[in-house]
Formats: C-alpha cells, structure tokens, sequence
C-alpha cells in the first residue's frame, strides 16, 4: 500500500466477506480501510488492471478463462500454472487440472530468470517460496554445467507462516513451538517445480531430493543445497565469478563473502534472496545456503516485483525495504 | 538426582566456586543443596568411583593420567578421546593432544554399539550430540552394506542450548531467535567423530558432508541423513526389518511406524532416540531422520547410560523420564 | 504413569476414540500402550477407584449424579464444582448448572489449603491454573489481615498451554507468537473463583481485578500480585514470617531469598508453586509474584495431589520430578 | 536511511570501530556501506546539524556542553537528560550528574504531549520505552482529573530486545526462553520517568508502582494499567471521548474499539502507539492497556519524530511503516 503507482480497487475474501480487511488485520488500523468484497472475477477484471490470485490449488484454474485473460492481467500466487506438464501437475497434486489450455501461455514469474518472458504475458505464475529460495541458489551452477545433475539435495527449512492460516493442529502454538521435524519428505509438491525449472536451465531433466522442514519461526526460508562438483579443482574464486556473472547486477540477490552463510533474518521483511556458499574438499561437494523471507520473495513481494516487470514499473518499486534482524 | 544407586559426592565449577548450586540453578531449589567446589581431580578420584568431566576441550586431556584411572573410572563428556587418531584431534581441533597414551584404552561411549567394550573400560569418551544422533540413524544401512558410503550427506538442526552457557552475542535472544543458519559449514568438528564410527561399522574408510544449523528452540537434535541406496529395488520393509535387527530390542532407540518422521519433541528430557526413513524411489535415496535430546542422549543421559554399563546397574536406572512433549 | 500406586484402567476421549493414545501423542510411544475408549461414565464408575474428568464447562455437573459418587470417587478437573453458589456459576459461565445438589459435597481441592476436607470427599473441584497461583500467592496475606481487600490486583501471565488443544486461529503459531496480549479483562471466569475462595480466607467477601495474559511460551503461569498493606511499617521480614508460617513445611511451595522473584521455568515440568515478593515503601504496596506449571500444579499435578490425599497415599508420590529450566 | 530529508554523515561505534555497520548488521548490505567511525563529538558537531546519542547513563551528561549544543541539535537516546531533578536522577542512577546546567534548557521528548516545547529546545531527552507506552496510556485520565492518582499501578511486559545487546548470561536464548519474570520490581528506573511527566500533567505529585516483565519474543511493550475511577458511574463513552479529545488527531497513536485490547504485534515495526481500555465496574476501576514497539515509538522512531519537529520536517516522515504481525 506503499507502492506509487498502484491503487487497490477491491479486496475480497472467502471467510471474510463484508466484514472490514483492518478488523482481521488490526495492524491495518488507519492505514487501509476497505472491505473485504465477495468475489467476483467478472467484475474483478472489468475493475482492474491486475488480479493477484491466492487460491487453494484447482480453483483459479476452474475461474480462469481466455476471456479474463482479455480483459486484465493475472498473477496466481497458487499453484495451478506452475507446473507446464498437465500429468505432472495431476500426478502430484492429485487432482485433474481445469484450463490446461492456459497452461501455454503461463509464465513462470521467477523474475531473475523469466524476466523478458514476464514483460510479454498476461499469466504468472508466481512461484513457490521453498522453489523461488532453491532455485535461485542453484541455477547459476547448473546453467555453467558445474556440478553432477543426479547428485542434488536440497534440505529446506521454513517458518511456520509457510503453512497459511488454515485452521490445524499441526500449526498451534503448542505443536509447533519448541520443536522441528521433517515433513512431506520425498512427497513435497514443490519438488515438480524446482525439477522443471531446473530441468529447462540444465537443458536435460532433473531429478532431485527435496526434503522441507518446519522450525519454530514466523518467517524464513533457509535451503541448504548439496550437489556433487564435476571439478575437483574448480575454486571458490571460480564459482563466485559464476554467481556475480548472473546475479552481480541483481537488486533483490545479495551474495555473500567467503566464509559467510546467510540466516534468514538478513532477509525478514525485505525481497532479498541472500546466497552464501562453499566447496567441501574433502567430499568433492558444494554446499550452497539461500534465504528468503517466504512471504515476501517467496510470495507476495515476488508477485510485486513480477506486476513490475509486466507493466514497465521500475522493478523494486514498493519493494524497497531494508530488512529487519530483530 | 533419582537415581536409585547414585550418591553425589562433589560438584565442581570454575565459575561458580563456593555457590550453591541451587542458586546458579535455582529450579534445583529444596531438591540439591551441594555447594560447587574447586575442582581437585585426585581428592575427586579418591573420594568417588565416578567421575563425570564437561570441559572445554584441550583440557580433560591435561589433567587425565593412568594414575587417576587407577583410582576411578572417568566418563568424558568432552571431545578428547573420542577421536582415536591423534592426527585427526590435532587437525580438526587445532591443539596439541596431551595425553595420546590413553587414547588406545578409551571407549567411544556410543552405549547401543559399543555396549561391551564400555563394561570393560574405566574411561568412555561420551558421544557428541550431532554424532549421538547421526551415527545411530545410519549405522544400520552401513553394517549391512546397503547405501554407497561415498554418498553420505547430513543435515543436522540443533537447539540453542548446544551452544552452551558461555557469553557470546551469536547465543543472545534476540540474535538467535526468529531465524535460522547454517554453522561450520563442511567444518564442524563432529564430522570426524561420526566418520570414524561409521568406518568403523562399514571396515573402510567413509566421508560425508555434515551441516549443522541453529533452529530457536531450547532442546533437539534432528538430523536428516541422506544416502544413495546401491540396490535399487530394496523394499520399505526390508529396511525397516535391518533396523528392528539392531534396534528392536534397544530400550531407548524407537522407531517410527511407515510415514511417520520423528519430531524432536517427542524425544524432550528423555534418552529416547526416535528414527524413521523413507526410500525416495525417483532418485533412489533413503532419507532417515533421527531425533534426540542433546541434552539427554545426546550429553548427560548417555553419559548416565554410560556409567550404569560400566557398573553392571540396569542400563535405564535413572533415565526413565517419558518425553515431555508440550 | 510413573505413579507407585496406581494402575491406569481406561482412557476415554471423544475426538480419539479407537486410536493409541500414542499415535495422539507420540512421546507414549513404547511407555504407555492403551487404546482411548468411548466414555462410558457407569462402567469407569464400576472399574475404577477414581475418575480423572477433564470436559468443558457444563457437561460433568450433567454427568455426574449421587449415584455415580457412590461408587467411585470423582476428580472433576473442569470449573463445573468449583463456584460453590449455583448464581455465580451460572452468571459467569452463562450456563445453567445441572446438578447444584452436588456442590454442598464437592471440595475445591486447592490441596496446601483444603488438605483435611479433601480427605474426606468423594468429589473434589481441581482448581484453575490462574486461580492456584493466585491464591496460593495471597492466602497468606489475607489470612493474617495484612492487606486492603479492596485494593487487590492480580495481573497473570500464562504460556499457550493454558488454551488448551481446541481449534483456533487464536492460538496458532503465527498468531501467538512474537506479541502478547491481554484477553478477557475484567471477565475471566478464574475471577469469581478466585474471590470465592479469598473470601472464605477472610471471613468476609472479597472483590479483585484479574487480568490475564498470553505468553509466547509453552508453560507457565506468573502471577503478579498488587495490595495496599495494612500497616506501612511492617518489614520484609515480619511478612516472610507469615509465609513461612503457612507455606514452611510445604513440600510443593518454595519461598524464594529477599531480592529474588520467580521465573516460570524454575517450576517447569513440576508441581511447586514458587513465590517471592517486596515491599514497595514509596506507594506502601506489597507486590507478590507467584510461579507454577500450568499443566502441572495448575492442573495435572495438583490433580494427583488430590488423588493421594484422598486415598491415603503420600502426598508426592508421582509427583516428584526435579524442575527443567531448560 | 528510507527518510527523504536526512542524509547520514557519520556512524560512530565504540565496539566495531573501523568496521562496515553492513557487517555488524548484515540485513543492511548494499543499502548502508558507511563505515563505523571513533566518536568524536566536536568533529559530530562540526558536520551535523543533529546528532543522535544512544549511550549508558552518565556518559552523554560528561560529553555534553553547551558550546556544543550551540553548533548542533541534540537528540539524547539515553536517560541523562529525562529526569529533571538532580537529586531524584542521582538517588535512582546512583550516580553523580555531570551536566545539571543543561538540565533545565533540555525536553522531554515525549512527542504527543510536548510538541511545542521539542520545536523549540536544541536539547530533546527521548523518553524510555517502558515510559513512552505507560505516560501515553494514562496521561488522559490524569489530565482530566478522572482517577484516584494513588490507585495507579502499572504492569509492563517487554520483548527481549529492551535490554539491548550487552553480554550477559541473563538475555541468552536459552535462559530468557521460554519463560517469563518480573525483574526490578519496584526499583526500575523508568518509575521516576513516568512518575515526573504524570506529576507534571496533574499538576501535582504522583507516586505509582511500576512493574516490568521479560518476555521470550523479540520486540514489543505491553502496559497493562490499573487506577480507581473518581466517578463510579462514568460511561465507557465518556472516557473515550476523553482519549478522542487528546488523540483523536493524533496520527502515531491509535485507540481500539470497545471490547478489543491491543496486541503488540499490531504496533510491530511501527511508530504506533495503540490503546484500549475497559471499566472493571465490580471494582471501580478502568484498566488501560497500550503497546507499542519498542525499538521504534519506544526509542528510535520517536527519536526520529523528535527530529521531524525540531527541524519543522512532517512529523510522519521516514515512519509511515504500516505494522507488520506476523
């Protein structure tokens, strides 16, 4: 509600409808005062320039439409356009997909790497916060052909926002407070899209290990990456000349100095992707550590940054915040 | 303090000489009144049959002789003598190792596998917390030679408390809480311990890639053990059969039932160790998650665990909390 | 279940019914084996020696009848028996109690105040966990008339656990976690509980404020307690007397030293109660903190208590744990 | 560093001399590259027009002079200049004043209540968090003569960072987690603070007990305020207008609807300040809660407002955060 060239026309809601948007947010108070309206996407895209989508996965692409399409832009913080292959989609999330003719269209809203794709479509899909975090740490290797493509393992770790405010006991206080554990282990629907993804930047498909695990935190993605080097003699030195040569001019991806590993606090409330990394010698490994603050590079702040990208905006427009450690 | 066969005879400290020990922890109060003494290792071998030692490393070495383990068996809950080769001690831990000769009759104290040299021996070197726990989760697949030792990743989550008491900005509240980080990143000095235990189970050499991260949370180790499996049409239950064959009558190993992770909670202010696994057929990996107490299994617990070894008492005297998982 | 004397016959539930009690809560695993079981009031009367019974409010006083009490004895863990006037409850709890023929027999088993009736009860009323730590703070200082009744204020301070496991955006991590927040003020049901059982400490009626609040922190119940003294003149020491002289000989209370006031974690995992307090001669106030597990002595443990005062055992059998601070 | 009129000049440090603020607090890489400077306030002087100081009491008061507040604002963070009365400074700091001279020219810069004198003085004393939160809460009810002033009793509750980053075992993660404690009860050294200002708003002297708490999350301050309403019949309504009249325009301070209490996560990352309140009628008395941030309108950001006045800039300029509660 910062940004400089956005209005927001209407804000609507399932569980909320009519009731003020400050009164289920109370940080809000005087500073948005508009009601959260049922929706209506007819209308919506009659209103509106740009529709941001945050559905359950199945439900955008049953209300999504070619004539929509017309009318407004769309980006879709869900699932349902994020995965190009229809089988693959419906294999892993159990369920048939809706307007698979939209699928073609679709971009993939990873803004470093779709970039001129994102400037030319009417479909993001905005990515995943444990895919957008894993991606982004590993393509610039997998792209410069530097490490085994069979050997990759990622171990992710996410604060409890990851998991939205759906009511569950998993997520109480007294659950999730004062433990960790690993979950959807082998079985994350994240894992397709960070396989995809990868897969196009590598040129030949990848198969991987993703494991995701919920810590006792508000927010924060940390991925832990594990690949293999085809080089045993390639340095630090080397592989840092590799990031700088994709993310050296990048505004929302920090890198950082030899020897030092983000913490996601570096990242919290900003849409900063921070990437650290090292070589383990002996194993002939390297361990690559990306952060994020899942819901802003990981969600909505991404979703901004790629509306930026789509209408000529100055990309860190209302994404400007420093982070916030404390 | 409940332990039916035990009698405290001194508590020492550097920092806390002449205090009660109650008022340095005062939920102690009305329950230990003892006064933490200088410590004086001969007046303390003359006067127990046990000596429990915790400090820094470099310094138990210093003080240990043949001498004193005439007079009284000694539980190590330092790292001194559990790296058997010296080089290695002196290569990771970067000092000068002071009392080599006892190294050959020191007992890694890892109570499950090593149950029948610790009757034997009057010095254990009690296990690290991260090495506790990852050892145990892996042992089983390298006795029986089914995943390829070159491919061996650990992705390890601690607690704060494993960091200790000492003063250090990295441990404040406000520094470690809400966010998360990986530490000694390919350079932890657990990596060695569990190299050396693992070798020893496997009859040949094996390196692996170990990454410890601080989660906010009191008390937990989870550790995240990934390996490439060498037959690839191993089942589920064949595994879980290898398992029950070396765990099944183990009282503080538990294992979970089919697609249930253990979480650290469910380990809290207990000796448990909670294992679980999955086979992620796509890529041909077993991912086997373990989880302790580091402060119980994975320090005091084991070192009581220890000690009623060597003195024939019931292995679970004294360590028969339930887990306290709220 | 570490209890000397006891032998659990049933567990019943109404959400899990069918299941282990261990797939419910996993920490059981291997310790406690049973199966939850449909309630069924008049076979646990006929198994059993005692009832546990812990419902919301309304539905014990409906179950309950003189029947019932004559087979067995009844530890109502819920508010139902604890307002002793059938008007208060039903103000409070805006309810209609069920079976107000029962309240003249029950018991508020507030166990260091009501040990002699307790014996001789077959129903007894578990206080609340704001109430316990109340009362057992102030008892003192009302009994000996030292403070203004009229100037009594109470500010609470409880862990998520207090909420129970009920469904609730209130209580999920992300909602609980990083704030606090006051709730209920002036309207908390402890209140007439509370003031009930004052009054009765002083012969006269006594009317407070109580405010609770939520703490982000699994357990733990810090109540700060506000009065006028009666005599500005009186001394730290004459008043540690008072205490001392109700509270001396308690195996469950513990007077904290002149400066020092309790934490909530000296008492984790315990049934102590820990209490401290100061003068403040600029306002002529005496302010009393008092400590306790919620799930403990404000529940659980002080329901145990009563189980063995009512059958003769000792009074901390099972109740003997060494409090975890961390 | 967002604020549109500011432009930074100099950094000092006493504990990272010479090192870049980015790799003390690495959340400001690539936005802050300034490096920490040596203090040395004539040269501060020379090239500011203000200066912001944050130092332990008694060393502001030794720095300061008026030669160098006749070349530049001053903007004191710390408690030198807050307390106006020599002696009552020296009794509760134990601790000679340095610079009473200046005592008299300097203001306390509690923005909502002393505006015009901030605009006018080159000496702002910025008020403590704890007393920003409890002089702004009650300051209404007093002014407007609505309470018993000795009835008043304020229970504070403060996230961990209010004790700042000083080495001390006291503020581990591990000791302040998970638990809660009163601490300086009755001897905090925010009392006299509030109790001046109070006095000063009365038009005669106030004497009130002040309690604060630790509380295991990062950031925020809670006051839960008590006091004896003078009139028991007043209406909810009438004291809301009473708190319309003094903050109704008021853009940093924000008053909730009836029967809602402020959270502090609603204030978090903020300049607000949000306040509720009720009427306990059973006992006469109104409780007022109020919370805010206490990094921001706690020190920082009200330092910041106090600097818009002082220099005639919009007083919400450079803090329009909207909060953030998750």
């Amino acid at each position: 509600m910062h940004h400089p060239e956005v209005e927001i026309a209407h804000v609507t809601s399932h569980s909320f409808t009519g009731k003020r948007y400050s009164s289920v947010y109370p940080n809000f108070n005087q500073r948005f005062n508009g009601i959260c309206e049922e929706e209506d996407i007819e209308k919506l895209a009659d209103d509106s320039d740009v529709i941001f989508i945050a559905l359950p996965h199945g439900i955008a692409s049953k209300k999504l439409t070619k004539e929509i399409l017309n009318k407004v832009k769309i980006i879709d913080i869900g699932a349902d356009f994020r995965i190009k292959n229809k089988k693959t989609y419906e294999d892993w999330y159990k369920t048939e997909h809706e307007s698979p003719e939209l699928l073609e269209q679709s971009v993939y809203g990873l803004c470093e790497w779709k970039r001129n794709k994102i400037k030319d479509t009417k479909l993001v899909a905005n990515p995943g916060c444990f895919t957008t975090c894993s991606i982004l740490s590993l393509s610039p290797l997998v792209k410069e052909n530097l490490i085994d493509l069979s050997s990759i393992i990622i171990d992710a770790k996410s604060g409890a926002t990851g998991a939205g405010r759906t009511l569950d006991i998993g997520t109480h206080f007294t659950e999730c407070n004062e433990t960790t554990k690993a979950y959807k282990v082998a079985s994350h629907r994240h894992t397709p899209e960070i396989e995809q993804e990868l897969s196009e930047v590598a040129g030949q498909e990848v198969l991987l290990s993703f494991t995701p695990h919920l810590i006792p935190m508000q927010r924060g993605i940390l991925a832990t990456c594990y690949a293999n080097l085809k080089d045993s003699s390639i340095t630090y030195e080397e592989i840092k000349e590799v990031y700088n040569k994709y993310y050296g001019k990048e505004y929302f991806i920090r890198l950082t100095e030899k020897g030092i590993f983000p913490e996601t606090k570096w990242t919290r409330n900003s849409n900063y992707c921070d990437i650290g990394f090292t070589i383990d010698r002996r194993t002939n490994r390297i361990v690559v550590v990306g952060a994020i603050d899942n819901l802003i590079k990981g969600a909505a702040g991404q979703a901004i940054q790629n509306m930026n990208i789509m209408f000529g905006i100055e990309e860190k427009a209302g994404l400007d915040n420093i982070p916030i450690s404390l």
